[in-house]
């Protein structure tokens, strides 16, 4: 008799790594262990690690499909990462090498780890039963899913789900974004440049209410900002005020070009900024066409850490992407 | 013995409907009918209109399938219109009166006339044999269709690819769009807008050699424009530089939400603007991802009038959204 099928969820990012056992048909993890990423973050060193803490929680298990969500812009459907800023890898053959390691009893599916995460919130989730999903997150920075007539959207290159890279200025003053480009949503609203942009303005001399809520300068973060606008405090109103059109907008434009049925907005950042969130769902229904908000419901996320580990075991008992062997 | 099944496309727009027959497996047009759409506009003149040229095309063919492409917004997958301003119709139940005047014979499908366009270039023209497609078509307006994975995406209500919808302006002073929103890139690039801003312009005095290459004033086109740009003409290559970066960035932020790996551009403005189309495609190239341009061919539309036909057809022929008994 053979042990039964059991399920893999992985989730690879700048800080730690996840990993998470389900059920053959199971949507809820089993036993989740997590480890520290840390300095040792060559391609060679993190698949062993990721191989050794897959071979400890599989035991003998003969049959194991495997998603991995990682924080990277993917090149193809066999797992090649062409960048991680967050692991510092440029064009790395993560999946092959990852197959390799572990041999024919695992079926590898590599997944960009936002993509993972909206399927996960998909089949389990905030967009439960809906065929066409938008999600889109933002944390340090900002990333998406499109979900359409049930299936995940990857794309020509396993790129698909950008957002945070679409453009909302374009002439000489528009913001740098860390991709290289300019004007980039992510520029403006990722938690990092939202950041840097408050701590700039405090130190130029900016009054505003959220120093005192967040104890001193150096401490104010978006959440503070955003206790400090609901309060009415003026500059910080007129910060959400500019910055949250931009990705209204950016919703609004993508909800005209896929028609989803549900648009979940998560990530870290707007979790923790609840007045923000209401003033960029105003501006999505301001910018949207009519016919599109008709049949859009706007949810928040609703699994949080846990999924991007449900949606890459999802995805890869589907047999999505699967690694193929050479 | 059965006759064989035959294919019918049709495309249904706001001067013109056209009727194609195809073979069961055929993907060009056997014979193709045209009639004036005329001023009885009503829907039920049109349902019969079209029942009629159908069944003159048909004969005693037993088993038909119909794909319809209407110049419409539509609400569902049952042909039900919500909007179209070329027929003056709104809420038109077109798909179920169709399907009851003609019968069980046939088996209907009712598509967004770009959507129909976009998946003709996709199995028989300019994105043959691709699986994720972007196509944008600028004529008098601006419409899009994708496909996703092979799919066409038709979204929660079928109004997915409406990308004239977006938005390129967000200020007080945005241009107003016929659609009721303002600054949609169709209020800047659409044809008749272009057309407008062009007569405006030169009627305020505005000094252009396109009004040579045309002849008068009064017949000054964007073709025209595009001639006196290409030759140098100031205010020509201005409005150009001005227009031309507002759809491409349109097309650079939907490539890096769908990732396609072919942006098919058609439509009857930017066929005769040479000069606009290279800018265009410029503005794009500099504002998507490099890794979503890495795997993008830009091409123009190839099967011109056709395209809605064959599409349509094949739609229809595939089972995609069939119009069902009630």
């Amino acid at each position: 008799m053979t042990a039964p099928g059991l399920g893999l969820g992985l989730d690879i990012g700048g800080t730690n790594f996840r990993i998470a056992t389900f059920a053959a048909d199971g949507l809820v993890p089993l036993h989740v262990h997590k480890e520290e990423v840390g300095e040792a973050r060559d391609p060679a060193s993190i698949v062993e690690r990721i191989a050794a803490a897959a071979e400890r929680l599989v035991g003998g298990t003969d049959d194991v499909t495997m998603g991995v969500g990682i924080a990277a812009m993917l090149r193809d459907r066999q797992g090649t990462v062409a960048r991680s800023p967050h692991l510092r890898w440029r064009d790395v053959a993560f999946g092959r090498q990852l197959a390799a390691r572990l041999g024919t009893r695992y079926s590898i599916g590599v997944y960009n780890d936002v993509n993972a995460i909206v399927w996960g919130e998909t089949v389990a989730g905030a967009a439960r039963g809906c065929r066409d999903v938008l999600g889109v997150y933002v944390g340090t920075g900002i990333g998406g899913g499109v979900v359409a007539d049930g299936q995940l959207v990857e794309g020509a290159s396993n790129c698909a789900g950008e957002i945070g890279h679409t453009k909302v200025r374009w002439d000489d003053d528009a913001a740098p974004c860390a991709c290289g480009q300019r004007g980039c949503i992510e520029a403006y609203l990722g938690g990092s440049y939202v950041a840097k942009r408050i701590a700039a303005e405090l130190a130029a001399g900016a009054k505003s209410s959220a120093v005192g809520i967040a104890g001193s300068i150096d401490e104010v973060m978006a959440s503070h900002v955003d206790q400090a606008a609901a309060e009415g405090d003026e500059w910080a109103l007129e910060l959400w005020s500019e910055l949250a059109p931009l990705l209204g907008v950016v919703l609004a434009n993508a909800a005209a070009v896929l028609n989803p049925e549900r648009l979940v907005l998560g990530g870290g950042m707007l979790s923790r900024t609840p007045l923000l969130y209401d003033l960029v769902v105003t501006a999505l229904t301001v910018a949207a066409p009519v016919a599109i908000m008709e049949t859009l419901d706007v949810v928040p996320a609703e699994l949080g850490d846990e999924a991007g580990l449900v949606g890459a075991a999802a995805l890869a008992r589907d047999g999505v992407s699967l690694v193929k062997e050479l």
